[in-house]
């Protein structure tokens, strides 16, 4: 392709709303617009890009015996009614009503339709396992679209789905899918991307990972073992949180203080000369549903964990507001003579139990207790895991304090989603002695193009993106130098045709522009080898030859050079395909 | 792939709703299942159909210089309402709002993304022409889906926009589409795809193409000149209707007859014993805007051609609601002393030009007239086209007494748009002496889906769809008769891999079922080549080799088998790609 022809606008300065390089880089270099918020069109550049990751991931999973299908994005309400979730996800699954008044959907997951499709094919224990998968358009109607293509309203996606008449089939081809999704990430030249155990959310179902791109700017918080002998990871969301509880010295009274002005734990450590340890925090929240009060305690250090939290108490919940009548007195919250209206839910996490000599409120404006000695004041409390793992903290599954916590993008996810969805859809077959059984499912998903753009986020300068050759847009970005000189046109001409016709992907500049900005074009769309004809080159008869990562500068005679370009392509494949 | 493993379920019995072959076929196939009225989710058979079907597309577009993009499913209002079309379209675009009660809608067609998406890019001449498509999926909300994949509210559209500088420009490219479509149905197997002039409709712009492949239960009519030696062919939409009016002798007096209990054209005819050639009739409209009436006068055995209506007039119609206090007199109406209440429209067909001697209704309930002369009797009366063309009416290329009237199903279509949302959405470019100009747009469609359920509607016996090589699920489908014979099961997977290595695709039935259960199947997936390995065709060391066309019907001896298969691939490949 002749990048003169080429639609789509490239340009030096950063969009004002780009908060991260990627989304920034990806404007800037003509790979995207966006036609409402969180919704945006493809240009060529990106289109391809997404192409071939499509394709990495349909031959990864043909190979592990998915058959691909395709689910529709529209949907009638039926099928989610039946599984409960047309009523349990909120409003970022968009709902409307067709011509003649139908409840419709847009499929922002297709567990439903995957069920739908293979219900009543699957009657038999004969026919499993097998896992379906589409690579289709998604809508999910997020408050918050940002940072350009990773977090989206409308998407494409990878969705696959396998049934099992067993636990340990699942589990054996889990493990299959997992490795897959390795190769996967490896072929798309993001080898560094990590699993971490996660939550399964409104997926159901229990184990589940979240395969991670850890960057600074990636909206999820993961916990990973420090110690090299320990692999433990998770998304901070699903860690346990440990924490080793000692006394501090021996049992104090119980005392009212009069704290006027102090409203926060921070404040109140402060005034007394005690680490924030040593005191005993409320967080308050409100069920969705009914409005009533969940009133959290943890170490005044820690903080809550609300997936953990909603998970616990099985409803989805919002900060309180904190009324005159509602019982309690904000700022002075405490376990001792707690009051709340209503019918509310207390609850204690484990950092608290046999703590002493403990800071609190009193439940009482402008007065808090110290002494505070859980056992003896707070004897019928019950302990659960209800706050974040720290940094430093113990991992759960070496004991050390080795506890770090990153930053990262999910790039894809895989869940053991058990019989959520074939039991309350009625999906059956008959095993082998003729009694009817319900299959266990896993799912397993994609994202295409959040996936492009974490690639674009690992690897990029500050010029552009700099594209895994098995992905890259082109393979080759041949620029003609000076294409107003008759020779050098005619050369570089040739050497367009003689790679289109040994298949090589070429991008083509012979615009009449000056070397700086046919060079900016070049590293914006961040081809990974760059060929440049001029004048000066076909003089001493050689070609310049550079990779974008510069790894590579060579001048290489022109009689090798379509020779060279074949081999530095496969070389670079190579290295990533291993 | 092994047939045992495959979802999706074939059967005998054809379905009660379907209506035409292709639907009932690809129901008992296991093609696809409808998950909500004209949505239907794809099974493996059908969707590595339409991926051939969007290679053979892809290859067609890139080699006129396509680029391939992608435009979003949902988009905001915003752009349709600057094309004026957000008012326009009818319920068949779903409109909704978002969480945020932003409006949005469903893509059913993409002039406004295409012209937002290049608008800033395209701003110099020198931009000029080029061309973007996509493939994607659309969502229109038909009031009457039908017949399987042929009339859906869900599909997958190859949709394209070229911009140019000018009409002539525009008109090149447009003969280069044309070409590209004609090789894509040839490719797809379906050479046998005729274009017709058609209307242009709801998209604007003047010279409009369909790809029509005839067949009865086609739901557009055709009319085609059957006159080897001229080209005309028109959807019956768009056709011009020719009548050669002619005297019926001496003007005779306008006469009123007292016609109790006839209020059809046909019943005056009969009770005058006068040919219907030889009478007035009327239609009855209202506009949808404004309920104002439209009546229209045609030759008696003539019919209304409503797009055409629509196209003069400029507004939306429905059949009229005759009321007791709009003036006319149903069954009675006529050009004569004509009283409609509101601000009529009133339209004579050029049938009528120069006629004498003609009933019609005397506006009067109970009475008719005869020896109407529209000259005389209607001095004021300006004619237009608004008939049907009808079979054995007179061709207007060539003049002659040959049209042939056929049914046909839309394959896909080009039109010229002109300027009609580059105008409407500002979009400019500046010209070689810098003056700003508005370029001029084409657009080009192919429905995927609507394809494969027509090139088996044309190509199918009663026991399944007969696919072309070019876009067959497989290539191949192996039948190991008796895989309990140790022998026949080892040379059969052996052949199986042999051919899986050979990248032929082979779909694979190796289950102990009755050899009637397997070649039905095998009929329903309409795979081109089968293979029979049984003990009885081991027994004599061949291989039984039939084409699902029965044109090849073979015994190949067992070690020439794989060399046999891959020329007779090659052979029929060529024969479709000529």
């Amino acid at each position: 392709m002749k990048i003169n022809k080429m639609v789509g606008e490239r340009f030096k300065d950063k969009p004002t709303d780009c908060v991260i390089d990627s989304h920034a880089l990806m404007m800037r270099g003509g790979y995207m617009k966006d036609i409402a918020k969180g919704i945006y069109s493809q240009y060529p550049p990106l289109k391809r890009i997404c192409k071939k990751i499509e394709e990495i991931i349909r031959e990864e999973m043909d190979a592990i015996d998915g058959q691909e299908v395709l689910f529709p994005v529209v949907m009638s309400s039926g099928i989610w009614e039946e599984s409960g979730r047309y009523e349990s996800i909120g409003s970022e699954m968009l709902r409307f009503t067709d011509r003649n008044g139908a409840k419709m959907l847009l499929g922002m997951t297709h567990e439903e339709a995957a069920v739908h499709l293979v219900r009543d094919y699957a009657g038999s224990y004969q026919n499993y396992p097998f896992m379906i998968y589409q690579i289709q358009t998604k809508f999910r109607d997020e408050a918050r679209p940002r940072a350009g293509l990773i977090r989206v309203r409308e998407f494409t996606m990878k969705d696959a789905y396998s049934f099992h008449t067993s636990q340990e089939d699942l589990e054996k081809y889990y493990d299959v899918v997992y490795e897959a999704y390795n190769r996967i990430f490896a072929r798309a030249g993001v080898p560094e991307v990590i699993t971490v155990a996660s939550d399964s959310g409104m997926m159901g179902g229990s184990i589940a990972h979240e395969y991670m791109l850890l960057t600074p700017v990636g909206e999820d918080s993961i916990a990973i073992c420090d110690d090299d002998a320990c692999d433990f990871r998770a998304n901070m969301e699903a860690a346990e949180s440990i924490i080793e509880n000692t006394k501090n010295g021996a049992d104090e009274e119980l005392k009212e203080v009069h704290t006027p002005n102090i409203h926060t734990i921070e404040d109140i450590c402060e005034f007394l000369h005690t680490p924030l340890e040593q005191s005993c925090k409320a967080v308050v929240y409100q069920k969705n549903k009914d409005d009533e009060y969940v009133v959290v305690f943890t170490r005044g250090d820690l903080d809550v964990n609300e997936t953990k939290l909603v998970n616990l108490i099985g409803d989805d919940i919002h900060p309180a507001d904190i009324t005159p009548e509602c019982g309690l007195s904000a700022g002075y919250i405490g376990p001792v003579g707690l009051k709340v209206a209503g019918n509310p839910t207390v609850i204690y996490d484990k950092s608290l139990q046999g703590t002493n000599n403990l800071s609190c409120g009193a439940n009482k404006d402008e007065y808090h207790f110290t002494g505070l000695c859980m056992e003896r004041d707070v004897p019928d409390a019950e302990y659960v895991d209800v706050a974040k793992i720290i940094e430093g903290g113990i991992c759960p599954k070496c004991g050390k304090h080795t506890i770090k916590i990153s930053r990262g993008i999910e790039v894809g996810n895989i869940f053991q989603l058990g019989t959520k969805y074939t039991k309350s859809m009625n999906m059956t077959y008959l095993d082998a002695e003729g009694k009817t059984q319900t299959p266990i499912m896993g799912c397993y998903g994609i994202g295409v193009g959040r996936l492009a753009a974490s690639v674009c986020e690992a690897h990029h300068d500050e010029y552009g993106p700099i594209w895994p050759i098995t992905i890259a847009p082109w393979q080759v970005h041949l620029c003609a130098i000076r294409s107003d000189d008759a020779e050098t046109k005619a050369f570089a001409d040739k050497l367009y045709d003689d790679m289109q016709k040994d298949h090589i992907e070429v991008i083509y500049d012979d615009r009449n522009v000056r070397p700086g900005v046919m060079f900016s074009d070049a590293d914006l769309l961040g081809v990974p080898i760059r060929l440049v004809v001029s004048p000066r080159n076909l003089g001493e008869s050689v070609v310049e030859v550079s990779t974008r990562d510069k790894k590579i500068q060579d001048k290489v005679p022109t009689g090798e050079i379509l020779d060279y370009v074949k081999n530095l392509i496969k070389k670079l494949t190579d290295e990533i395909n291993g």
